[in-house]
């Protein structure tokens, strides 16, 4: 077997888009750009379903001016898809790269597509056309198995720190309590980030709820009326994904106590995404009840929602890069045999940060999430410890500083 | 009389912090350090708050390194307040300088901190107690008169442009329609910000509303739709202060519409500031009506909440100079004579961008508002003119750029 086939290649971006996700995409230009085995580079627009639709754009002989501007640039450059592939649908993806000679299919993100890289992988070699197939990681959730961490992640997490800084300056101005929603449906990666620019022990965020523990809204009124009594203010971090323990979102917990009829779509589910309706029914929660004891308390909530994965000019410099590597190497790794896999990022022992790149199954990085472990959250569960952010602070960059008078 | 009379000095913050209010604090530190004839240089905690309850912090002596990192950091250092004085309130106030011997009061904040400035002084002029009193603009509205524009406008418009060219890339990668609710209860500068980073026709913001141009539900609908048909997408900007033609605000015209019914807080009013009400109304409302035509219809909102005044990191350098610039000139002017008044900037004509200052009076400064110009807005009132880039681009110092593929 030659240790790179000729062939074409696809490359496709899928999920949420991140700040850095255009890095991965460039990544993969700059490295085939010197594959001679690979004809052509063709980009699938919007994923998987630009591939069924054979909507492919030539991605080779860009200039160095723009792949370095899109590189830059947040979200999919080269479109997105929430289509999540069965069976047929993969058997589709394969019929076009069989048409089309196509032997190496870099598939840029989430675990979702890592199961979509797998299966037409193995549809590749049940019909015995070799197939080089790698996924290249991208969350801001932070929460593929395998690698240290994902790409996006870094970017995510140094917006989600600097907001909470800047507005835990805010709400020192004009004290009162604040509620700020962070994304992260089923892991609390991104929520804990936001304490990652505390400085002393009366920095915000004073309180962090993640979906790893189960949500008590008398236990949250019980710590926020704690810190409020002792500090004047209190700040919140709480994650979209809250919920009680018997898995129910808090927004719905929180309308029926407060007596709000919720929307139901035609299937009869709460519509709670995408919304700010988390933070509102937290915010006028906690104003009916503390608002009993003290007179005109402040209370504000803001969700945080795109501006996370997408605001432009914030991307945290090790992420950008660690993210650009992730996709050349998925293009070193496929020229290297008949080799599949997943790129994961492995960090070097000691007190420097370092990352190296390994070859994952995909098999090992399809099946599941992996949520925030125990010992980066806090005893009472309503913040994290100094191991989480010695975890993540070197993949931020160097965050705002701060100084404070009196 | 003295050039520069001896005694006190008293600086404090007011209203709604912005990303660089404190360069304005710093720039009076300097400056009075400077000042033989200023004793003690004392900050009011809480603005006009502080000084009613005499709850001071010296500040003559901080450390260079200290103060820069104030000087870079979001929000009041000295604490803000929403009190506005009213003439008894006042009488406090003055009744505290003269004891205290304060001969200079500084007063960072907005209009109503000019109004609160100008009666004070009026009250030192008719008790012939010397007392030399400088407003120092700040506002992310941008809605002070005979100023060019404020400090803090071009921080909060660098943040409002850049978010908003991110969240362009996002929804072109997921397309649908996209609503991003902007501060400005009553003026439109930073929603018209939203339009800074455009580089070409098909980029968002496709649509802007502001609070200038009465708001049409039917119109807004057949904007949508027909943007939406053209791109297949559709990126809206939206202040928070939008009204129908009447005054009715926005988010309580389309709950009538949705059928939902509104909390009232205990004076009947119903609540719609500090919250995602205004953006989840609007995406409903579009959901319900295009989603008819337009199957899976993907519509989100998001209200960008304070964040947009108080993100560390993301300052404008034009703007952080001129905003510790008009600090500096408030110091300059009270040391000059007998004056008193309010630091204004002024824009030399030509094509470079080039500020210099002045002192404009209290009574013109405290008066009133200023709307966004008619000039500034398109024909159609749903969008900006290239007058008003050409305005504001020069304060928000460079915005990212951004690299597209086919």
């Amino acid at each position: 077997m030659s240790e790179a086939v000729r062939g074409n290649a696809v490359v496709g971006q899928s999920g949420g888009p991140t700040a850095v996700i255009n890095q991965s995409l460039v990544g993969v230009i700059e490295a085939v750009s010197k594959c001679r085995a690979i004809k052509h580079l063709l980009g699938a627009r919007h994923g998987v379903r630009g591939i069924v639709q054979e909507d492919f754009i030539d991605l080779k002989g860009l200039g160095r001016g723009l792949l370095e501007r899109v590189a830059g640039t947040p979200a999919s450059a080269l479109g997105s898809t929430r289509d999540k592939p069965d069976e047929a649908y993969c058997k589709r993806i394969f019929k076009v790269f069989a048409r089309n000679d196509v032997r190496y299919f870099f598939y840029i993100g989430g675990n979702d597509s890592a199961d979509t890289a797998r299966i037409v992988n193995e549809m590749a070699a049940a019909a015995s056309h070799e197939l080089r197939v790698f996924h290249i990681p991208k969350t801001i959730d932070n929460d593929l198995c395998v690698t240290d961490h994902c790409p996006g992640y870094g970017s995510a997490a140094r917006f989600v720190a600097s907001a909470f800084v800047g507005d835990d300056r805010d709400s020192a101005s004009l004290p009162g309590i604040k509620i700020n929603v962070v994304m992260g449906r089923h892991a609390g990666w991104l929520t804990a980030a936001s304490a990652l620019g505390r400085t002393d022990r009366k920095d915000g965020p004073h309180l962090v709820y993640l979906p790893e523990v189960p949500f008590s809204t008398a236990r949250f009124l019980e710590d926020v009326g704690r810190i409020f009594a002792r500090l004047g203010r209190c700040q919140i971090a709480v994650s979209e994904g809250i919920a009680d323990r018997r898995g129910k979102p808090v927004a719905q917990v929180l309308a029926e106590k407060l007596g709000i009829e919720l929307e139901r779509d035609s299937h009869g589910n709460v519509q709670l995404s995408g919304s700010g309706a988390l933070g509102d029914f937290l915010a006028d929660y906690v104003k009916a009840e503390l608002g009993r004891k003290y007179k005109s308390l402040r209370v504000r909530a803001d969700t945080f929602g795109y501006l996370q994965r997408s605001f432009a000019g914030c991307a945290s410099p090790v992420d950008a890069a660690e993210a650009r590597q992730c996709g050349r190497k998925a293009v070193e790794y496929a020229m290297a045999g008949d080799l599949d896999g997943s790129v994961a990022i492995r960090r070097a022992k000691g007190s420097t940060y370092r990352a190296s790149y390994f070859r994952a199954r995909l098999r090992d990085v399809a099946g599941g999430t992996k949520p925030l472990p125990r010992g980066y959250i806090n005893k009472a569960g309503n913040g994290v410890t100094a191991a989480f952010a010695k975890y993540a602070l070197p993949l931020t960059g160097k965050l705002p500083v701060i100084g404070k008078l009196g």
